[in-house]
């Protein structure tokens, strides 16, 4: 491997489905998964697996099918993160060990703040456990990683005692985390070259970056970093992430990209696919994009449109630094419409990446063709809403059947709802509410008895036109459910669960948006058998 | 003023009202203005004066009222920008000449792309024309502000000639933008220190940078300016502009405020407005904030919930490097019930600096008790959402006066439209659509002639809850308007509006954001007398 090539760690599955309501289900990750080894990514952190045996499947999953080309080509190392513990550590071999590449992450703090107030540790006790659960680690798996939490806080000198313990004890990457967000460029690029000047025994081995954006310096701090010699970036697509997010995976490759020459650093990156990503997990966790997001915005290729009718932009270049064609942006417009017949469809959806059966095919081509009945032109971005919509959804225990609305400003807002329970049986409920969605969503109240608070709810029209699908991102947190571990903060977060719906209907689409939020959760709490299962089968290929 | 002191030069109102369907009234020009100046900001850019008659009469209402404080206290700058001709400067001066202290910014690109492709000047050119127009500016203003559009792109030797004649032609203020965000921050700052030690003259000047987002590192190119030497960051709320955005003001102002031993720099800004303003503009553009972005983003300071209950957190600093407090995050909370008075909400909507008129207020009151009736708890994000509901609207040529809408899986969905019109007219019209907004937009459609292309369509929840007020914002295109002039690219845009409709029933408030942007485009329009006359007095004080 060339020492001008980054490594690109994504962590969007780990780091970024922990932040509050990204949480995606096993399906979903799955998806995921896969389009990330298409992206061309180096290496997928897949989750936490102790965090629940969901979780440990979860990442055992990508391991296998995504760990592992059947039709050869490049595979991607699958990694599972774990404390310095030996419980931990254990899982994390079980779920990723049936991957080609398999790779362990472990962690422990190294500031003062940390070792202080959460670990209570001295730092003679960090380096004693550093040494003895990378040793651990590296017994079970010949790739680990070590992450000194909150090195951006921590003590330079005792970075170097730590790292090169770690790397003693069998470590091939070092990650250095600025896990608060709170370095600037000029420090976080000084602290890596201090670190391979300083640390005995690195050379052999990838310096990794880690950044957040507390302070909206991610990027700048990542690319300081790989300026100052580290080889490994790791990211999440949109900057999805705890708090203020992680750095975004399309800012650092474009920027590389962009600015090669300066850089004189390569990605195996494939561009073409990152508005594709972008659009897949924003859909799966619900975190939408603001119009004004680097790369992946609404807006960010804003001056695409004129380009070709204004005669005073006689280079492109004038004040365009990259072409949408780039990264993808310019392929989600007019495909497919009313005529298309199914083959003209499933080619669109292989060049997208969607590999259907045929029975998915189907069900696609049957909503495909009733959404060409309403709407004249069918668009990517219309596609990849009813894929999202149709097959990525959780095991549907409860099925929405029927819903009528009446509603406006002279009367009692009133829906009807009418469900198919897990057994079959169907419900039938009316309610009135404070809007049509507030009738519909205490309609299936009164069916479904989970008591959950709605701590998010957006609508998109998926394309331009009045006619437009839109889609419904909802997002519930399980008021009765064990909580969820937090690796870093070992501390127990409130388990919240997105919902996905798209339909020509507001209120139909936020319906089944909230249905398919409450059978993920529903799912999660237990009651029915195990998790995740039907979902699974649904996609598998 | 001490030489660590930053200007804050906030052009929200000028390049961030440039982008795709950021388009504000002037109404909500003024009221963002004035939010600015309580925020501190040292200059406010407040449009492009020569693009229309409007844009002219909004720049000069912000200078009149923003601009001249009458009851003393800090007065902000009012700057309008220019291109470098007699006529945009003579409206620009005719525009900003009411404020205490009025700034006129002229531009000229001075990268060989921009004078090649775009200007068709030579060098020599370009130094003569930036050395007359600054002058003619200077004759009319004693403070003058020149950018070298496209700096980041120029030849460095060429920018210490030009910027040294504009300096010596009369310009104080000297701005560096890198107006398609290509530059890395080390660049970047070389740049800034090559010019204050290159060009003959600069001493008295204060030199200023501008950065662009294209490649996420908008905020460390700013921050690296000010480490070099530059004394003005020109920025906008939520980091709102064209492509991908300007810096965000909330993040150089939080950077410099949380790394102050670093930085060692200081600016008059009052943080604790930062989420006020940001949700003021989202509001009023209609350019929504994603969760995970810095500073402002609903996710950003996601650990406040769990610090109080979680024994682990022993320290808030473990994982927190600012407090949501400082700026102002944690004022979006529960302030309000069904039994609250005139006056609690008098003082509580004052405190969040609005302003009202006893007329105002009835109105206000009079939906807060509507309100308090459907939802328990009314929070500060609720009133804001019913303060731009009701009093920033535009100019109201068509009033809803009903709606009825039926809809969901089984049927047509159908909504029956009454308008009232400029003569008081009442008009009805039903019609079905694919969904119920659509069935609604149509049967606007139908009374309200005047064609128009939807560009977005977004609702949100204000607060948490499924009984939460839904606000909608709409951008729509007109389609048979001229078009408007954009100052750098020096060619003609479509006009695009937004709108902005909030009601329990989000059917309802996405009708009421659709009229509110059909009836901009009315005014827009000129079929109805002089635009914004009506608007600009509803909110006078």
């Amino acid at each position: 491997m060339s020492n001008n090539y980054i490594r690109i760690f994504d962590t969007t599955l780990r780091d970024g489905e922990q932040s509050p309501g990204a949480t995606m289900t096993s399906a979903e990750k799955l998806e995921v998964g896969r389009g990330l080894a298409r992206l061309g990514v180096d290496i997928i952190e897949a989750g936490f697996p102790a965090a629940s045996p969901d979780d440990l499947e979860a990442v055992r999953k990508i391991a296998v099918e995504v760990g592992n080309n059947p039709e050869g080509g490049r595979v991607p190392v699958i990694c599972g993160l774990a404390r310095t513990t030996r419980g931990d550590i254990e899982k994390a071999w079980e779920a990723i060990r049936p991957a080609l590449h398999p790779r362990i992450h472990t962690f422990l703090a190294t500031s003062d703040i940390h070792m202080q107030y959460k670990l209570k540790l001295t730092r003679e006790q960090v380096v004693e456990k550093v040494r003895e659960m990378v040793t651990f680690a590296r017994s079970l798996c010949a790739d680990v990683e070590y992450s000194p939490e909150d090195a951006g806080r921590s003590d330079p000198r005792f970075l170097y005692v730590v790292l090169a313990e770690a790397i003693r004890a069998g470590a091939t990457t070092l990650n250095i985390p600025d896990t608060v967000g709170y370095t600037l460029p000029e420090e976080f690029g000084g602290l890596i070259a201090g670190i391979l000047r300083n640390t005995p025994g690195i050379e052999p081995c990838v310096v990794s970056v880690h950044c957040h954006n507390d302070l909206g310096l991610a990027t700048a701090n990542t690319l300081a970093g790989l300026m100052a010699g580290a080889r490994q970036a790791e990211v999440t697509i949109n900057g999805i992430g705890e708090r203020a997010g992680n750095t975004a995976l399309e800012e650092v490759v474009m920027a590389l990209q962009t600015r090669r020459p300066v850089f004189g650093l390569e990605t195996g990156i494939d561009a073409v696919q990152i508005t594709h990503m972008s659009k897949l997990v924003s859909n799966y966790t619900g975190m939408s994009v603001q119009a004004n997001k680097a790369i992946v915005g609404a807006n960010a290729f804003a001056h695409e449109a004129g380009i070709h009718q204004d005669g005073l932009l006689k280079n492109q270049q004038t004040y365009e630094i990259m072409r949408p064609e780039s990264v993808g942006a310019s392929q989600t417009r007019l495909v497919l419409g009313k005529h298309s017949g199914r083959h003209a469809l499933h080619s669109r959806l292989m060049s997208l990446g969607f590999a259907l059966d045929d029975n998915e095919l189907d069900v696609i081509f049957d909503r495909f063709k009733n959404l060409a009945d309403k709407k004249k032109m069918i668009t990517d971005a219309d596609l990849e809403a009813l894929i999202a919509d149709e097959l990525y959804q959780p095991r549907e225990l409860y099925i929405l059947d029927g819903l009528q609305v009446s509603c406006g400003t002279m009367g009692m807002p009133t829906a009807t709802i009418r469900l198919r329970d897990p057994e079959g049986k169907l419900h039938i409920q009316a309610s009135v509410g404070t809007g049509p969605v507030d009738a519909a969503y205490k309609a299936i109240n009164s069916i479904v008895q989970s008591a959950n608070t709605l701590q998010e709810f957006v609508v998109h029209a998926v394309t331009e036109g009045i006619d437009a699908l839109g889609e419904v991102t909802v997002r519930i947190q399980g008021d009765d459910l064990p909580q969820v571990l937090d690796p870093q903060k070992e501390s127990e977060q409130p388990h919240t669960f997105g919902g996905y719906g798209a339909d020509t209907d507001i209120v139909v689409a936020s319906a089944k948006a909230y249905l398919s939020a409450l059978n993920k959760l529903l799912v999660a709490s237990g009651q029915y058998g195990t998790p995740e299962k039907a979902a699974i089968q649904s996609i598998a290929q």
